[in-house]
């Protein structure tokens, strides 16, 4: 009798067990629902953001590369970017797969692996549409088109919307996912620890080189192939300012990204169950801070009034800086990477504008290109042992410089290098393929006029209809 | 000994799971108010899309229209609608409720029960008000109110604001919840399976028909009653271009609603515990994407260059789509009904605009009316058989006409006819009732003077005064 | 055997016990973590309201405050605010903290204590930064800037930038976090109950005194202090309207606002488990709605058309008061609560524009002033006794007095005095000294020109250059 009683016993710890882990799975499934929400949201903010920091005669068009982009990039990923990113073991076992996409492709060489694309999970077919893949997917398409919708801000108010398109459909299928692959996908950049003893490997929390500088760098390159705005430089080389139009615009997209990185960044523990969430929206918060009142400090003492546009940039640029860092930094640190974004950011969109003559509108380049390298370089530099326990396969949680591994630093400077090589020659690569086949830029008289009605079809603001 | 033993353990054991089975409670309550809350906020996406789609000298109407209307769908649906609606049993008990709204009025005819409304839980007095019944409330309110506001957009820049205070109490307390009543609250749409084996009887996942044609089809026959706004239609019967006049508001109000829509679909399980929940928000986001792109071939190839506003448009008819079968397809077939409503939307406006003379300033009946019946021909059609066992009290799993059951797709087209009927006849009934009472559209000086001080009191934009 | 068997047993049940309870704790930080974004969300909420509702030439500035008050907010806080408010046990051990940071000031005064502020926990020092602390600390902060905030719309159009940033230090790291220590930090205001038998001390569930009150007397004072803008009060001294620029901004910001707040009431259990966070929702949800409505009402019958500035005002009133005793009262009593601020913020706003004769462009102080008391006070007549069990140490739950408990209703007013007296006397106190540093208001030239490019660095609305 108490035989059987105890029988029935452990089979009810057994079911009430499988109950608690399957409600951990829930739970880790609605957060990572929830922050991929938001991060989603974040293209409004993108949006917003540039749309105010450009003019009225091209507002239509600028919006409509913001919200274009989202759905070439959903289609984009959804056919053979994510299968490319993920489609290799790695982080999907760390999810709570059950490895069905496990297919990356690799080369091996004096006995070490080196993983360099998935080849499993194209188009989302039945076989492999389960819950958690489907989670999996929305939470990185949306970080996938954060990037994508970058280098729009850098290229706007000239940019052929053909063209935009066709090079749009690149980023989300070739350029971002393989960047991704290697750091995220169990590819080659996650595995220089455990090849070569460099730290954890490239870490990247949550995508201050995966996400932001390869958005930035993509900028950056295709700015300078488009080559500046009309009226932008004056025949004596001098750079004239072009103020944006619309500075509530600005302030809005702003807080809207700041709301929208607080998925950003603690859901990319994809995971609730991690309490370290808690930790990473704080530093997240602190270095939003910092960046914003850096900036605030630097064009005050330096200009003798705060720029609002640099105040904006400056809270972005703290939120990049520490995307990488989030889980792995003391608050104290947090602040100091802000605070350091937000100097940097302003310093750096002069130095692209007037030293290097490239004209970024936005200032994506300085925002998202260089901050990230500061972010990816904080890792190494600040990262302080009580996170990241066996983080890429190698034992031991994640330590910088400063903790006493500077081979943390090595792999974060290698991580860097490779991402410029490799998004500056793809996207260098990309637009001359595409400018082969329909131009990049407008023509003049489109540029001059204004791109909405040619581009877009539609003005975009209307006034005149509307007071008579 | 032992036996005391086991009698603890066994005590432990009971106890342990008591509280796993409130932990899934608990994190369904939250599932459910969190998506509920991104629910509410589309209120802010229409407001923003209608008002950007309409003109200047009515920006404070039309945004008083799309505030207000939130504010009397919760009077509303608070005393009245919600007790229509979810007073019978059905919703309630699989939310985990303890029946206590239990209250269906239901005929019998030949053996078989025809649910008709609820009678129970009005003004949610403190006998009813627990926490589920609580949750359950603000998520029906939400969807509620989404269909509340729609028409204000088919109706904008000539609805009389005291017609629209009445009509909106009217679709509030009765149209809505009694066709949701039908379909959601254990009425007789949802018996169609058990009564007359179509299918699971009209399934509905998150409200293609419940929310969107309701709302739509209200939009359809009040602009027709209203009338075209003044200089719509040319003395030669031509439709005639009333340009909106901001895009922004347009572009950020359709990434704000594509972001609350990741609450209206994936947040109908009311459960977090269902991860299904992952799937329904990956079909959703393929669908708003194929929906936006399918809108822009259409409209480039159609007229040489693409049109934002449609584009727009086109985001919105794919997710109006996708929201009954989103739990139901695979992930192609979310591309497909994306694209397909993509398409529809432009060629039903201008059918709509040209052939039937309605003038719908913001094309509110293409995108959630004729959108909405495509959702739910969608379902009969593609659903895969892998969702739904013992939905509506019917055996087995969902399946369309492709999957072998070519009965739910009857059970779709009855549930569309019966939307069109009921909703079409009480809109022309209350805008006639309402009529008698005070004037629905406003006088001729106001609509060309424009309404915003005469109807709101207030200036929508006052630049002079701050320009000065 | 057994014996063996039943020992693994019961480890295997306290391990299944163990992973329970790590999960309430993981969908407890789960849910404060994510409706703290919500509130800071809000920020855009107040930027948006606070913007349309001034002048065009002034957007830069008055974006640029409540844009810097959140990073200004963010570092005061963590600095110095959150030790002092937080630094004691009270709040830290309900949310399940180790007390690491038990560190109340008390006094001790006839065998009772008076606790005065925390004094552990600055600068999130890593000893101190745990999960739980870090989720308290991002609840907390945000709802600290909502109450840093709320004096930028108050002295709007004319507060010198430097002025403002120093002030807004002030109240980040002392004026709030003293006050919240003395409601929710276990502070002596929470321990009237205990000392002096008043109901269960001065209860306040989400902040109707803690965060608006602290705002809106820190509005009025400083509007007083700073005097009204030219040209607001004629010769005659008769006010004259200087309407808001921008409805559309005023309606978008509401809704955010709206959004914002069913984090803010929800949230304040700081627990997901706690399933009364469905009741506040909806009674959050209800109050709003009457505001709304209630506002609609009273100007359309007082002034023939409705306003749509006061329904926005009537809508934020509601939430205002509804924020205290929102987990206390029933549906009906929501309803009632929201209509009277509906009501009373139109009859306030008039009164302090016309008869006290301060100048407070926004009506801050009607909003956040007169409704947080009103919503103090109605936790002390209708808390019904259904929630709030051994509230901050008393026996029982919280009763008002239309439920039998007069000293509950003692305890409101006198907290609500404490308030005035502590947040008017440091307001006086602070824009004193400040104003001895550099000069609160600006030039009259500054003014008249308008403050963006004096004050900003930039213009905010720049049609000419996109136009052009």
């Amino acid at each position: 009798m108490p035989d059987a009683t105890i029988t029935e016993l452990a089979k009810q710890v057994a079911e009430t067990h499988k109950l608690v882990l399957d409600g951990q799975t829930a739970l880790n499934i609605v957060w990572t629902l929830i922050t991929g929400f938001m991060v989603m949201f974040m293209q409004a903010g993108f949006a917003l953001v540039e749309t105010g920091l450009t003019r009225a005669k091209n507002v239509a068009h600028t919006m409509g590369m913001n919200f274009l982009v989202y759905a070439i990039g959903i289609i984009g990923f959804w056919a053979i970017g994510f299968g490319l990113q993920m489609g290799g073991v790695g982080a999907l076992s760390t999810f709570g797969g059950d490895s069905t996409l496990n297919g990356e492709f690799a080369i091996h060489l004096g006995g070490m692996e080196f993983g360099l694309f998935g080849t499993k999970g194209f188009f989302l077919t039945p076989a492999v549409y389960t819950a958690p893949v489907a989670a999996l997917f929305l939470f990185q398409m949306v970080f996938m088109d954060t990037t994508a919708t970058i280098p729009t801000g850098a290229m706007a108010e000239r940019w052929r919307f053909s063209s935009f398109v066709l090079f749009s459909f690149a980023i989300s299928t070739i350029i971002y996912p393989i960047y991704a692959n290697w750091v995220w996908g169990g590819g080659w950049l996650s595995q220089l620890g455990k090849n070569f003893g460099l730290g954890h490997g490239h870490v990247d929390f949550a995508g201050s080189s995966v996400v932001h500088m390869v958005g930035g760098v993509a900028a950056l390159v295709g700015a300078k192939m488009m080559g500046p705005r009309i009226g932008k430089y004056g025949a004596d080389g001098k750079a004239k300012p072009i103020p944006g139009h619309n500075m509530p615009m600005v302030v809005l997209g702003t807080f809207i990204l700041a709301f929208g990185w607080f998925g950003f960044n603690p859901g990319s523990t994809l995971a609730g169950t991690d309490t370290r969430i808690a930790i990473v929206a704080v530093n997240t918060m602190l270095a939003s801070a910092a960046g914003a009142f850096g900036a605030y400090l630097w064009t005050k003492f330096r200009f003798g009034t705060p720029d609002l546009s640099m105040l904006c940039n400056g809270m972005l640029a703290g939120m990049v800086a520490i995307t990488a860092p989030c889980a792995f930094v003391t608050a104290p640190a947090s602040i100091l990477i802000g605070l350091v974004a937000g100097v940097l950011v302003v310093v750096s969109a002069m130095f692209i504008e007037t030293v290097l003559k490239i004209d970024d509108p936005v200032g994506a380049s300085s925002v998202h290109g260089v901050c990230g390298a500061w972010g990816i370089l904080s890792v190494g530099l600040f990262a302080d042992g009580r996170y990241g326990d066996g983080w890429n396969g190698v034992p031991g949680t994640v330590r910088g410089l400063l903790y006493g591994d500077p081979s943390q630093l090595a792999a974060s400077c290698f991580g860097i290098l490779v991402n410029v090589a490799w998004v500056g020659a793809m996207t260098f690569v990309t637009l001359r393929i595409v400018g082969s086949l329909t131009p990049n830029r407008v023509s003049v008289e489109e540029e001059v006029g204004g791109l909405d009605v040619p581009e877009m079809g539609i003005e975009g603001y209307a006034l005149e209809g509307g007071v008579e």
